[in-house]
C-alpha cells in the first residue's frame, strides 16, 4: 500500500502528536480521520486492533489525498503497545465516569500538546471506537482526558469530526493569524489624506448641486457623510471609483440641466 | 417531512446565526451539516437552490438525530433572498482573490457573531457548494469573509467539517470551561493536611523498614518523595488507598519477617 501516486505531498511538521485510533471499526472512518489530521498538520497515525484488519483499500478512498499518512500508519495489538514510546497521552472521551483524572478542553489540550512538543517530548491522542468509545482500561493509559465543549443536548460527533476538532485546535494553537484583517489584494487601504481629498470633492459637488443648501444643517450633514466614509477602511482603488462616480453624476446633472435648458428655450 | 419521531429534542438557543448552504449538491452532506450545527448549538438552516431539490430522505439519514433542523429548514432561490432579513453576513471562503473585504479567522468570526447576537441582530454564515465554493457574486453579499487557519498544504475540508469548525467556535466563544480541571466524581482533592498525614505515615514506615537508614541522604530523599506526591492533585480516596498500601506492605514485611524468623528458629 506504500508509494501510491496522486496523494498530497505531505511532510510531518515538527514534533506533532501521534493520533491513535483504538479498535476503529470502519475503514472509511480511518481514511476520513487521516484527511482531518492532514488539515491540522498531524501526520502520525497508529491503529490499535482495527476491527476489519489493515490495510484496507476503502481508507485510501476517503482520505482525499492524505494517502501518505495511511501509507506509514502502524498497527498495534494493544493501547499499551501503541503508547509505549510516548511521554504524554491524552484520551478523548465525551462522558467519563468514576475516574479521577485531569480533564482538558480541546483548546487546553492543544496548548499543553504544543508545550510538550516544544520540550522535545512525544505525545499521543487516543480516540475510541465509533460506537462504544474508549473503555476504562484505555483511559487508565492516559495522563489526562479531553472533553470538547459542545452542545450537551447533542454531543454525537463522528470519529473524523472528533479528530478534526483536535487537529484544528493543534494547528490554531500555533497560528498567529489576526482575528480580523482587511484583504486588499492589488490595492491598499487609503490614507486619511486621500480620503480627505475625496470628501472635499464630494462636498464641493454637493454644494454645487444644492444638496447642502440648508446652511444651519450643513455642518451636521457634512459630519455624517464623513462618519459614513470613515467606517469601512476604504482602499485607494475604491476612492478612485468614488471620485469617478461623483464626477460622472455631476457631469450628468449638468448635461441634463443643459438639455432641460434647451427644452425650456 | 415535518413532525418525525426519533430525532433529538433540539431547541434553538438564543439568537444563534443562520447557516446558509449555497447550491449544496449532495443531500448526505446537508444532513451531515445539520448534525454538525446541532453539535455547536446552531439551529437555523437555509438552503439556496439545492441541486437535487428539497426535501430529500437521504439528508435525514445522515443527520444522526438532528432531524428537527432539517424539518424546519427553508429553501431560497438566491443568496439575496436567503440573507434579506439578516443584519450581518459572513462568507466562508478558503482562497478568496481580487476582492477587498475584511477577513476573519473562524475564532474571530465567532467572537463577532456573539457580539452581533448579543445586540439582538441576526447573522448568517454562507457556505459554498462542495466543489466550487462560493462565487464572486455570493461573496459580494457578505460583510466579511471567514478563513480557517489550517495546514496550507492540505486545506481540503468537506462541507460538514467546515460547518463543524464554525459551529464548534460559535459554541466555544460562549463556553467558560476551564482549560484544565480535575475530575474527581465521588471524591475530592485532598487537603495538604491529609497529604501530610499520609507522608508522615509513609516516612515512619520507610524509617522502620530501613529504607531511609542513610542519615546524610535522608532529608533529600524525604524531600523527593514529598515532591512526587505533591505533583498530581491526589484525592482523599486515593490517600486512603495509599495508606492501605503502605500499611499492608509493612504488615507483609513483618509477617514475612516472622516467617523467616520461624524458619530460622
Amino acid at each position: 500500500m506504500t508509494g501510491r501516486d496522486g496523494g498530497a505531498d505531505l511532510h510531518p511538521i515538527g514534533n506533532a502528536p501521534v493520533v491513535i485510533l483504538v479498535r476503529p471499526q470502519l475503514a472509511d472512518n480511518i481514511g476520513a480521520c487521516a484527511r482531518a489530521m492532514a488539515n491540522g498538520g498531524l501526520f502520525h497515525l497508529r491503529l490499535v486492533a482495527p476491527r476489519d484488519g489493515w490495510p484496507q483499500e476503502k481508507a485510501w478512498r476517503t482520505a482525499s489525498g492524505a494517502d501518505r499518512l495511511l501509507d506509514v500508519a502502524t498497527v498495534h495489538p494493544t493501547v499499551a503497545d501503541a503508547v509505549a514510546d510516548l511521554h504524554h497521552v491524552f484520551a478523548t472521551c465525551p462522558r467519563p465516569r468514576h475516574i479521577v483524572k485531569p480533564v482538558l478542553t480541546a483548546r487546553g489540550a492543544a496548548v499543553e500538546l504544543r508545550a510538550v512538543s516544544t520540550r522535545g517530548l512525544r505525545a499521543g491522542l487516543l480516540f475510541g471506537p465509533e460506537r462504544a468509545g474508549l473503555d476504562n482500561d484505555d483511559m487508565a493509559q492516559a495522563d489526562a482526558l479531553v472533553r470538547f465543549p459542545l452542545n450537551p443536548d447533542f454531543m454525537s460527533l463522528n470519529l473524523a469530526q472528533a479528530v478534526l476538532v483536535m487537529a484544528y485546535e493543534w494547528w490554531t494553537a500555533d497560528d498567529g493569524t489576526p482575528p480580523r484583517t482587511l484583504m486588499t489584494n492589488e490595492t491598499a487601504v487609503a490614507t486619511k489624506r486621500s480620503l480627505e481629498n475625496f470628501l472635499t470633492h464630494l462636498v464641493d459637488q454637493l454644494d454645487a448641486c444644492g444638496f447642502l443648501r440648508n446652511l444651519p444643517k450643513r455642518p451636521g450633514m457634512v459630519r455624517n457623510i464623513r462618519h459614513l466614509f470613515q467606517r469601512g477602511e476604504i482602499t485607494e482603488q475604491e476612492l478612485r471609483t468614488l471620485h469617478g462616480m461623483v464626477t460622472e453624476l455631476a457631469i450628468g446633472r449638468r448635461r441634463r440641466g443643459r438639455m432641460e435648458g434647451e427644452f425650456e428655450a
